[in-house]
């Protein structure tokens, strides 16, 4: 039986280590069972944020000292996708997911967490938010869900992946090879490979017809959407990095998550079905002790692309000043945070192709009761 | 008896008249009886956001020629509080009060709306933020209150102040006359008057004893406040701009008002109470009649002084990118948003000396059941 | 004869009117002959600058009470055409050209300054930054350059253009028409109008051949581009104004104007070109007298496309916090008030086919030699 | 006698090393000699830029590997001077400086480039831009002149050093321990320490009497400045990592200084005249040949504390959306690139006490002719 665990760690800095490190010296996480970091960074999680990069660097370095093992050794085994932007009242954290492959215990009609995590191979540039993309995604995907033992596609709740994105040297390197990128403007080129990226997701769990696909569906037809996938951009890396979530039987995890889908960023119904669907019960709002169970909340936002939210105009837009992605992720994690009573909790900015227009999936993790 | 009537109307840009327009052209707003205009604008909220005198600007020379007056007298007839920040999916709008003073009706027990609306003196760049500002304040908002007919002090609910700020012009002119401005950056120079301003509500509303302020106390005890106050600042006034809201006998008004105070930005339970304060009769959630009665929430907002909210650390206050202000603004309208249903609620940022650090007052008016 | 008058005026915001109705009151400016205001209005330049809507409004308001006529008569009369983003040490200011048609003085070989101004139709949201926007603009460049008694093509020097952008309401009504906008992102919807409004020059001047273009050569081949062409978005209209200079024999102005281009933003030689085509006489640098003799200098910015200056790596396409037209403007204004010793000179951001990719025209207004 | 070399390298990114890998591998550089790091890194150069630490933390961490020490040990022997911002054209770059103790060569009367780095204790929060670091400045610099084998002060020509700043967690740990800061806005932190500093740098080249100093004067008196002391703040580190430059007859450098001061941004002849200082002898303007030997500018930039530039307002301290440091770099930086066509050149922010009001020291290092 697998045992999966998650920790959630407060961090002072892209750069901090010394909660990580303090549950590794107690003997509390095994750094050999570390599967994956899952982190928010407090940088403007578009193009020029390097926390990103700055905290995949240092907990790659300290992992690499504590497991013996060479930096490069370690960006192979473990899967470190990092999130940039921390807007409104955000808590910058990271999530540690660790799996014990051989735990005691014997299978049964429970389904607690399973977690795996894996890479595509690197993309050209000019991939970067084309078919290739989805096909490759597609493909890692479902040997994740394989390799996490979910056995129903149903059970998959979250699937995260972290992608690369376009700067003026990569659009460069393209162009002197003639080729084409999906944009020339580096803060758009963040979409494509995170809708290339869902779309694969969403293909790989039977969501969406392969054949519906070509490179001009892919930041198009926004009908055409996953509801478990949250990907997110980089500067960092070349290929994607991928962490899928569900319940399995064949988990004897403390944990266990669920999920639903926000149709718009003030959707707060869809936060308590997402809170319900992971086993809370409550009846209207969720209590103390409801509260107490939830490990984190992961959630996807963007901004409705006509730019209205309940038939209301926003401004999001049509603001050249801060880009909408930074609107998104405050208002999503507000919206969490007043329910749950915890601004710790990870939303993503950008869900092309995750949920419907303007929505984003939403996924909870709780602790199980004993 | 007073007849008070709330108009809630959105806007399509600063300048954006139509909806008035159509209101006045349709007899459904006499404009004779417009006391003030509350505005959310689409700028930065902050120094050099242009969109408040636009507005201003546009509404005063409208309502001028509807009128048949000058725009000097209009100025000083009406009230225009424009507030800039429609972060996030603040849906940008103005709120039209008008009051007919001599409407129909009987005095009973049953306590109605009742608005009133007028200025302060002019100040000089140097009492921008000090002792000056709070009496003088305190002295026209004590006036207002008696024009408003309302005659207990708990029935107050809401005083909304348009106050002035520094800019470098006015720095160097009070510095040229030998004087000490609160503080020589612009953008801190919208607190001090914010602060002074919500000081002097709170004298007069006696929640403040006037003893126990000095030019001191301003923008540094914390622990002094009122929890009626809403102050904004602007460029474009020298004055303070007063609108005072409350429930009176006197009024036949077939709105009504209510408050709470949210002690930080993401405080569910406190948007409940003031639905709850205004009138309104629910469980745990509003239920869609209870949120067709609402007409508009009005609150106020800020990032707490130590950057915490719920003992976890945000960056709302390291980051030199996007202003803190317009973080808090993004995240309370969310918050309320998400429970109203609604994105097009009034939410205005910097609560100096308005609630708790970190929090600030809430007030609800709705329809009353007929 | 034509006589020909610039008045460049600095404004403490986009209201100020002080220093025109100065002017106008002392009887140095005769408000009928005014034709043209070009203005730097300090807002972002981008998408929501209000400030170029502000501004336009109150000085349209101001002429059409001191000429008695309504708003609507003075917007067909004099094109108001307001550039936003003062970035840097930009001063803020307006320029007010004045043309009085029957001067006195005979025709000579000497060329003076000769400016006409007009306007293109409204055009529909699918039509900006289309070939229907190209063809409009060429056609009314051509009956301005008549209207201006500019006899040689050779003797236009700067040929200013505002033209309008997409909003989300706009990109919504095309799109509810079924039509197809240029771009859906608002802020990169500036680019298209700019780059076809320039190509319309462009083949007006002869400079281009209209058979070499299409819809798709727009903001794509940057070979292509006039080297007199000014122009710049704005929120505030759906048509183009258009601000035609040169130089003429039917004029008896006291200016003269000439012109250059920039090859990168940095390019100091061509400052000092243009300087010299405008008649001033210097070997290295300009002198204490002829730096009195500049009334202002015009210059278009833009970061170069591939994001390299001097084959050197900058950093403007990838910072997702400040859109590269804002430092741009700085950039520019910063090389060209170094060697002229004054701020206030006008540079606009946006240069798509306006001087060579990364660079941009430059001219010189002068005052003649008595 | 000593030998001091200058290396200036293109970096694309803050953790790029393969420049200085490529020619420590190439042995041109001996990373034994290796005193000071001194780069340009691409963050906003305000509170949250944590591309200061990022590039310190991977250039470490290099030099550790290379070199067989810790990274602490790197840290004692090696400044890390990264400054933030390169706003406009300014590209991204670091300049390597290396001293080898016993160069062949005989003392003669010959002054080339001298240069020394070291370190102040760590400050507690509380004594940040205080006259406890203004103290332990001036004790380090005087170190530093000797160890550099300066012997005159006038020989000074640049004094670097970066110091710490406040953010949230450091100010609610200095009131925790009852103490009061500077301030307690995170972005006027970075003022008061590079302030101090600089006063400390003045009191040290005996340009300031300590005498007339004290906490009051730190960030008020604006009379009193250093004209050598080029001072930027960053959050990664607690105290002051200083670098000296200047000329000796002890120093076999094939390089030299020499400095100026600008008097504000646009100060072209300042820069003409910090050329010349440096040995270079031209007439008007530097040509080709000239620009060849110049290995690096290093200037000071600023917002002028009263918003005004040459007499004109300028909005860089009213603009609420982009703080006046990153304009400051961006237009001083475009000034100097236009005169030697080139924009890698190293211009820090905030020159608080660093030459006067509005303007900041500028110092070049050429190569000297052979």
């Amino acid at each position: 039986m697998m045992d999966v665990s998650v920790y959630r760690i407060a961090t002072s800095g892209p750069e901090d280590l010394r909660g990580l490190k303090e549950l590794v010296d107690k003997g509390e996480i095994n750094p050999e069972e570390i599967i994956a970091v899952l982190g928010k960074t407090e940088g403007n999680g578009n193009v020029n944020d390097f926390t990103r990069g700055y905290s995949t660097f240092v907990f790659r370095k300290y992992l690499a000292e504590v497991l013996g093992k060479s930096e490069e050794e370690i960006g192979k085994k473990i899967a470190f996708v990092m999130s940039g932007g921390t807007e409104g009242v955000m808590t910058p954290h990271v999530n540690i997911f660790t799996v014990k492959a051989d735990a005691e215990g014997e299978e049964s009609d429970k389904k607690s967490l399973a977690v795996s995590a894996g890479f595509t191979r690197d993309f050209l540039p000019e991939e970067f938010g084309t078919m290739a993309m989805v096909k490759e995604v597609k493909r890692v995907v479902l040997e994740l869900i394989d390799k996490a033992g979910i056995s129903a596609i149903e059970d998959v709740h979250f699937v995260q992946i972290k992608c690369p994105l376009l700067t003026s040297d990569r659009i460069n390197d393209a162009q002197s090879r003639g080729k084409k990128v999906a944009t020339e403007d580096t803060y758009l080129s963040m979409g494509y490979p995170r809708g290339a990226s869902a779309l694969g997701i969403g293909v790989a769990l039977g969501e969406i017809e392969e054949s519906s696909l070509s490179d001009e569906v892919i930041l198009n037809d926004w009908s055409i959407y996953s509801n478990i996938a949250s990907t997110s951009a980089g500067v960092e890396l070349m290929n994607c990095e991928i962490i899928v979530m569900g319940n399995s039987t064949n988990s004897v995890s403390k944990f266990r998550i669920g999920h639903s889908v926000m149709k718009d960023a003030i959707d707060l119904e869809a936060v308590l079905e997402a809170l319900r669907n992971s086993g809370l019960e409550f009846d209207s709002l969720p209590g103390p002790e409801d509260k107490k169970r939830i490990v984190n909340v992961f959630a996807k936002a963007e901004a409705s692309p006509d730019g209205y939210v309940k038939k209301r105009r926003t401004t999001m837009l049509t603001d050249s000043d801060i880009h909408h992605t930074r609107y998104a992720r405050a208002v999503v994690n507000a919206v969490i945070a007043s329910v749950v009573d915890d601004p710790m909790v990870y939303v993503s900015g950008g869900s092309e192709h995750q949920g419907p227009a303007g929505g984003g999936p939403i996924a909870v993790i709780i602790r199980q009761k004993e």
